[in-house]
């Protein structure tokens, strides 16, 4: 048994999806464990993870459109607005996905279902840089 | 320290939820560890899980119900609609869910409270064979 | 490799977010490990977790009202109402939320963001004593 921890950063062109899997399948193979969990932890509040389709675009497209329909940006009734109007809807739409996620590995490759990607989902209307913070542990 | 990775599959009967707590107690017990983290996870982006109240079925009704109302089918501002108007419905449905849980589990026994249960969500209107990975690491 | 179980009560008062970061924290310096991931386990299904902004007040309350607002008390579709018109859109605000987190530590340390904070999110009027479960992996 051991663990092996790692950290990645994302650049984000604003608002949208930008997948991860490769990235976090390389995290497992670089560890050298076979059988195990990968913990994947977005270390911001105005991002966030989802496990979700990678084949067809337009089902995240429509994701994200339903989630900003959900969320609309510049609400009056928001009292946290100084760095902006997207930064409260940004929080919440967090809140409703993930901050981290649970994947099983064994021989040494994610258990993820065929259609499901990895993505680091971003809220903002700007482009940032995002931090991961990702821990291998199994043997 | 040891690792434990299952995995079983559950039949849906089209949407609603299939309780799973017995199955993943099996699992721990199984892996005849004593204090460990069990992480269920979901291999699919139209179902998903929540651990949910195991009690009053009612529960679990009421919170179907308000999801239908808050995610509804056949939306004609989805794209992503060759699988039916019941598919993307199902992807948002399962993002603002988990596909993910970690569960902590000690003297060989899941640490759920009382009222707990862990629950797959089908999402689809249509029966579905459905696959859970588990992974139980402790001692 | 070693794992360590813990359990803590955090008293609420009514509807709100009560920081737990501290206790976290704590119970990574008290298993004496160094690296590995913090299982963070709500044992309740009308309470949930977040990890949401811990700087500004107004970020929480802004999510508490935009939450309250998404999901109103007393609505007469709901059948499970025998604990009140608080209790299923407390359910309904926890499967929106999460119920576990997993949180990556190194160098003793959790691994989270400059304004991150763990939160146990109480969606019930009446104070309650709540218990979290959680468990430490790591070496």
């Amino acid at each position: 048994m051991a663990v092996h921890h790692q950290e990645f950063t994302v650049a984000t062109r604003g608002q949208g999806m930008v997948e991860i899997t490769e990235t976090c399948a390389a995290a497992v193979r670089r560890s050298g464990l076979r059988t195990g969990v990968l913990t994947v932890f977005c270390r911001h509040t105005s991002c966030s993870l989802v496990v979700m389709e990678n084949a067809d675009p337009t089902a995240r497209r429509d994701l994200e459109a339903w989630l900003n329909r959900l969320v609309p940006e510049d609400d009056p009734r928001f009292a946290h607005t100084l760095e902006g109007g997207d930064d409260m809807p940004g929080h919440i739409k967090m809140a409703l996905t993930r901050t981290s996620e649970s994947i099983p590995f064994a021989g040494g490759r994610l258990q993820l279902g065929t259609w499901q990607g990895i993505f680091l989902w971003e809220h903002r209307r700007a482009p940032h840089t995002r931090t991961i913070a990702i821990m291998a542990i199994g043997e």
